[in-house]
Formats: structure tokens, C-alpha cells, sequence
């Protein structure tokens, strides 16, 4: 097939809206077809979406019939034709092509449109991700992450990459991913925040968003062994400030996806309506107050004890919009989190959990900035005092107060988009025992 | 000290331009201080940078002025006065302070004026990220990644994200760090490009930005262990549309500098006229011709020998802008670039050198889509098949020629702001028997 000199050749699905009445060329592969023997229905995929090519018989050449007759689900082909505006597509506008060639012929493509097994669908996930449910989770995810970038961004947050490799197991290793690092010992970080902290100390606001990783062997559909988070931590940002930021955050974000990512929510079916509920201020109880609520609801929590996935569950079924549940006993969080002066046993901790379901979505605190009581939390928790000492020298040389949080990339996208597992929320999922392809 | 009620108070120094004439009250550090007995200059660090505020001995408080006396590099303290415009100041204003406290005295920090050497500043890394030149450097770094995610988001790529923790051991494992991943072998990533082309086949446009791995036992400027590096892969592009793209983003991301980070490049005392030079297009030559320049300027390499450092530099210092070289011999690239139809022995990849000696900042090619012929390569370079197998699928199901490449952050970063050395590149670098803080 020549490419006649009127035709333009678009890269973008997208682009097409913008050449109505236009000839165009575009390469991309086939996601679906129908035909009558005398008109073909093809859906041609390409960058930024699926458009429609309509191919009437008498319109192209034998040999292009005969092509469009032949051709299978994910072939490779060519198109060429007339963008016509048409208000049924999503995109606005449809192709009535006149010249159509196959590059590549698919055969025995091995995901059909019938029902497949999810294990066959991980098996094959480097071709499953041309599904059009994958596609528009992805798209999403990207949309997110875009989101997080700019919000920071234009609030002035300094980007700082954490290492992924650190010297120090913290916390145990028993969840840690280990490797050799030049005959020392190195470990997969679980978070930035520790590194973050000297940072704030010389840019004030800063934030660091990477892979991070959790060697734990639980096989559940709320876990990943490696997933994204992103973890904002602010000089002189005290309680309050860090419970508005965190709102703030969720509230941008949700409103963002809802504006930016309609067509891809509506492949995934997503009950807008709940989304758009997710407008700041949300409710804040008390751990104290969350504990009350379990017991009325007949949970037995007693008061100190953590929550699990069940506690989260029915303390968000109270509320339409995403719960701030603050002020935990200090028993069971982490070591820096600052003291609450109301209550010497609880700490200045959040946790923001999501409605419908999709559990606690982001983690917080103010951490303690008093050098000595920071060093007699490191001891009392028998944790390395040699490992923290960096840590401990930011209180030591202009002690400031601070707060950040963390937010796990993948959770927020299955509650944006509605997915039931994680494992359809990032492009390759690393899962117990699953690390193909 | 009281709050006065008319006191706004500022989180970053970048909003004190707009309260000129009001009363405001920021928290920071000393980052430096004269005083004559009478008035005291003090440079004040918080989010945003730095801002001196004067206080005259007779307009605070006895109390506050022996605070002032009495404050050390590095303290933190809460200031009050007045903003008012300073035509020498790089923001624009200055504070009249009426008001001044110290939350907390630093003594003995270990960073003076004075000269210290490399080794005590890495030592500690986490307090040199204070110093005025490492925070300019992580500033542009910060906004080099901004510039490159918005530089993809605009052109409507997909973010995906490849995976760190990898399978096979594409390409033997000496320089690879490998961890166990219950009871398999894991080993982390290098780069996200095969991880990349089958997410192409779903979206057309993609990139994928994180951190990479080379457990490479060098010790040089030019090597960290870990970096991050950036990689689009895109679609039914070709080896030239892959040389304009490449153009086009170096482009965008030297002007994008220029432009926002002027205040940054200043304190770097990067000679900026030579930035401005990095506008495309760019010299093209092939590898042939390079050979024949280098050859011409006394360098013996030969015809098939692939480039050095030296040779970069001889390359690089014939032009005042990037220049990129295509078409290498296929013996010394990976198996998976495309041959070149005009000389079977070359490749369709290219390298960008960048000028001022600063060496290879990208790396790219057209990648082959023919199944059996990347069949062929993979087994004469002697790799294992299956580990490929889901590769291959790329180019069994819809081949489709596709492009892109990878450019590593770090080496950008030392470019624009003019540093020797990757270490400052990064906040928190990873060198050989390096890894603390």
C-alpha cells in the first residue's frame, strides 16, 4: 500500500478528533472486528485509545478485502482512511477507511475474548495488559501518579529520591528482601521517611515516591511484595497542619481521576457517584472514639489493641467519605511518632481509611524531634542505636518539629478504579512465589 | 514569644514576596549570621530558601537580642518582623525583624565554613544536604525529573512502571544484585526496556522512571550503584522518529532548566551560556564517521572497537551541542537492536554524547520486531530462550517496529549543573563500600 501524499500519519488515537474530514494513515492492531461480507466493523487500537475503522467492500482495493477478511485479533495492520465525526464513539470520530494491509498476522492468540482463569491471565500478563480492563487501570495509575507529581510540585516540594538499598534492618529483617552489597549486608528499603527527614532539614518540604519492597509471605489480594509509595515529610508541620495536607492530598487526587480519567472509569464500570463523595473535610474520630464505635457495632476490640482488616472495615461502612482515625496507642506504632500532650499513651498518628471496603489507604504522625526522647524510644524498642544515629544527629543540630505520611500507590488505585486485587493495579505484580514475566 | 494577631505566617520563602509591607512569622535555621552589636544579619533557611532578616539592636526585645547574640550556624528559630522589598536580594525582599527566638541551640556542627574533605562530608550526607550548593543540585535535580514527567504526560505516554525485582539474568549476572525470593533467585533491575515493549503493544506510548542497579566493582565519578533512569518506548516509531524524539527531549529539558532553575545554576556557578548552545537540532554522525574524526584527531581506534571515555571526549569536544552517533557495529550492542538495511554489520542504535565532556547521557535504538530473527540473536549471543519466551510473545502476536531509549539521571543532572562528580547528583549515593547514611 503507498501512502498517498494527502494522508496525515497519526500517532495518537487521541490526535484524530483534530483531522475531521481529513485523510490519515494509522498503524495499530486490531482489538476487535465484525463483518457482514460487505461491511467491516474494525476496532484498531493504537497510543491513546481504540478508534473505529468502518471498511465498506466497494470502498477498498481486492486485496485490502481480502485482508480485512483474513485478518485476526491482534494483528498488526495499517489503515488508511477519512476521520468522520461521529457522536456515538468515545473518542468522537470514526475512520471510513479505503486502504487497510496487515504487517503482522497474529495466530492463535491465546487470550480470547472467553473467560480465562486468573492464573492463566498472570502467566500471560505481558500480553494481558492489552485487555481493555488493564489498559484503562493502568492509564489510571498513570493518571495518579501524574497527580501526586504535580500536586507536590506545585506546592513546592523538593522530589528526593530515598535509596532503595540501606544498610540498616531496622526493624527486624524478617520482611526484608536481603542482598550482598560488596560483602556487607544491604536490604530493600520499606520506606523513605527516615532519609526524608535530613532532607526537610535543608528544603523544608520534600517528598520521595519509589518502589519499595516487603518480603512477607502472605497471599492475600491486599499485598504486593513490591509496590509504589509516596511519602511527603514537612518541616514545622505540626498535627493538624499534617491531617489537612493528608485531605487535602486525597481530595485533589480523587477530584483529578474523576476529571481526567472518565473513559477509562467507565471501561471499568466504576460507580462514579461514590467517588465524588471523596470532597474534604472528612470525618477524624479518636482511636479512643473508633474503639467505641466497634464495640456499639459488636466488634470486641478492646482499647490497645491494633486493628485489622475487619475493624477497618466497619469503622469506614459508618461513613460516605474516606474516615481520619488519630491518636493510637503508642503500644503498637512506630518508634518516632510523636507524643499526643493530651494523653502521654497515645501518639500523634493517622490513619486515613477508604470507604467501600479498600481498607487504610495512608499512614502518618508528627515525629518526635527531641533528641533524647527519640534516643530513649530507639532504646526502649531494642533497636541499633549505631544504625540511628544519622537519624538521631537531625535532632541533635537544629531540632525542628516535622510531619509527613505515606501512601501506598497500588491501594489507591483499586479504589479508584474498583478493583477487588492489587495485582491488576501496577503494570508486573510481584506476588509469593510469582515473579513471571 | 506571643503570636502577635496581625503575624501571617509563611511556610516557604517564596510567599514572602507577596506579603511585602506585612507583619509575617517564619520558623528555619541559622545558615548564617554577622552582627556589629548594633544590627544583626541573619540568613534564615526554610522551605523555598533563604531569606536575611536585620535586626537592629533597639527594635526587639533585651531577650531576643541576647538570643541573636547567642544563635549558632544550623539552630532552629522563629523570627517576626516586617517583609520589605530588596532589590539585591535574589527573592526580592528581606525581613525587618521585630522579634526573634531560638527553638532549639545547635552546637558543634560538625559542617563549618571551613574546607572539609570528600570522605568527612559523605560521612555525613545527611547534614551536607544543607549546605548551599548540595541544595541548588537536588533542586534542579527535582526539577529535571518534573520536567521529564511532564515532558511524557503531555505527549500522552503511559507511566509504567517496569519491575525492580526481575527473574532471569538476561545478560550474566556479575554486575547484578540478587537477592532470594522464597527460595528463587531474584536479582534487581538494569533497566525496564523489555519490561516496556509488550506495555508499547497495549498503549503505544510508554515510559517507565525508577531507580536501576549495577553491582559494577568501579570506583569512578561516572558510576553509582544505584540510579535512576528514565526510558520511553514507543510504538510503530522508527530509527529517525527515535532521533527527533531524543532531540526533542534533551531540548526541552536544557531549555526547561535554564528557565526555572536560573537561581539554582547560580549558585552552582554553572556557566549557563553553554547551556544555552543545547538547542536541536543536533550534529548527527555515524559511528563510521566517528571513527574517522577520531582517527583524524590521533585517536587509533579502529573500525568495530566501541568507544571509551577518551574517545567520548574527543567526540564530544568537536561540538558545542549534543551530538548523537548512529549506526554502531552490531558486535559490541545488545541483541536486540534492529540492523540497519543499509549495512547489515550496523545497527540502528545511537548514543548522544553531551558536550563538556560529560560523556554518553543516552543510549537508544530501534529494536528488532521480526520474531525469528531476535530468535536468532538471542540464541548467538548465547542467551537462555525460555527466560526470553515471554519477549518473544512481543513479536509473535502483532509484530511492530518500535523504538526508544534510556537515559540515566545522574549523568543529566552533573551536565546541567556543571558537578564533576555523580555523588552530588543524588541525595543519598551509593558507592562502592558506600552505603551510610
Amino acid at each position: 500500500m503507498s501512502q498517498p501524499i494527502s494522508a496525515t500519519s497519526v500517532t495518537s488515537i487521541r490526535e484524530l478528533s483534530q483531522h475531521a474530514g481529513q485523510e490519515v494513515e494509522l498503524s495499530g492492531w486490531i482489538d476487535n472486528k465484525r463483518s457482514s461480507g460487505k461491511i467491516a466493523f474494525l476496532q484498531v487500537r493504537t497510543a491513546g485509545g481504540v478508534v473505529q475503522a468502518v471498511a465498506g467492500r466497494k470502498d477498498v482495493s481486492e486485496e485490502a478485502w481480502a485482508d480485512i477478511e483474513r485478518v485476526t485479533q491482534e494483528s498488526t495492520v495499517r489503515v488508511r482512511g477519512t476521520v468522520k465525526e461521529d457522536k456515538r464513539s468515545p473518542i468522537g470520530v470514526e475512520i471510513q477507511a479505503n486502504g487497510f494491509e496487515i504487517l503482522s498476522l497474529t495466530q492463535d492468540y491465546p487470550i480470547t475474548p472467553k473467560e480465562h482463569g486468573t492464573a492463566f491471565l498472570m502467566e500471560h500478563r505481558h500480553l494481558w495488559l492489552r485487555s481493555s480492563r488493564q489498559r484503562a487501570a493502568l492509564r489510571v495509575r498513570s493518571e495518579v501518579e501524574q497527580g501526586i507529581r504535580d500536586f507536590f510540585y506545585d506546592r513546592q516540594f523538593t522530589l528526593i529520591d530515598s535509596p532503595i538499598l540501606t544498610p540498616a534492618a531496622c526493624e527486624g529483617t524478617s520482611t526484608l528482601f536481603e542482598t550482598d552489597y560488596f560483602g556487607d549486608k544491604a536490604y530493600l528499603s520499606q520506606s523513605g521517611q527516615l532519609y526524608l527527614e535530613p532532607a526537610a532539614a535543608a528544603l523544608g518540604k520534600v517528598y520521595c515516591f519509589g518502589p519499595t519492597f516487603r518480603a512477607e509471605k502472605s497471599k492475600t489480594r491486599r499485598h504486593l511484595m513490591e509496590f509504589w509509595m509516596v511519602e511527603p515529610e514537612v518541616a514545622f508541620l505540626e498535627f493538624e497542619g499534617l491531617c489537612a495536607l493528608t485531605e487535602e492530598f486525597v481530595g485533589y487526587l480523587a477530584a483529578r481521576i474523576l476529571d481526567r480519567s472518565k473513559e477509562d472509569l467507565k471501561v471499568l464500570e466504576r460507580d462514579t457517584a461514590k467517588l465524588e463523595k471523596v470532597v474534604p473535610p472528612f470525618p477524624r474520630i479518636t482511636y479512643t472514639q473508633a474503639v467505641e464505635i466497634l464495640n456499639r457495632e459488636g466488634n470486641p476490640l478492646k482499647w490497645g489493641d491494633d486493628f485489622g482488616g475487619d475493624e477497618e472495615t466497619i469503622l469506614a461502612s459508618q461513613f460516605d467519605r474516606p474516615v481520619m482515625v488519630t491518636r493510637f496507642p503508642a503500644s503498637f506504632k512506630a518508634f518516632y511518632m510523636q507524643p499526643d500532650p493530651e494523653n502521654p499513651e497515645t501518639v500523634l498518628g493517622l490513619d486515613l481509611l477508604a470507604p467501600e471496603g479498600y481498607g487504610e489507604i495512608i499512614g502518618g504522625s508528627q515525629r518526635i524531634h527531641d533528641h533524647d526522647l527519640l534516643l530513649s524510644r530507639i532504646q526502649q524498642h531494642n533497636l541499633p542505636v549505631e544504625a540511628f544515629q544519622w537519624y538521631l544527629d537531625v535532632r541533635k543540630y537544629g531540632a525542628f518539629p516535622h510531619s509527613g505520611f505515606g501512601m501506598g500507590i497500588e491501594r489507591f488505585v483499586a479504589w479508584m478504579t474498583g478493583l477487588t486485587h492489587l495485582r491488576e493495579t501496577i503494570p508486573y505484580p510481584r506476588m509469593l512465589y510469582k515473579i513471571y514475566p
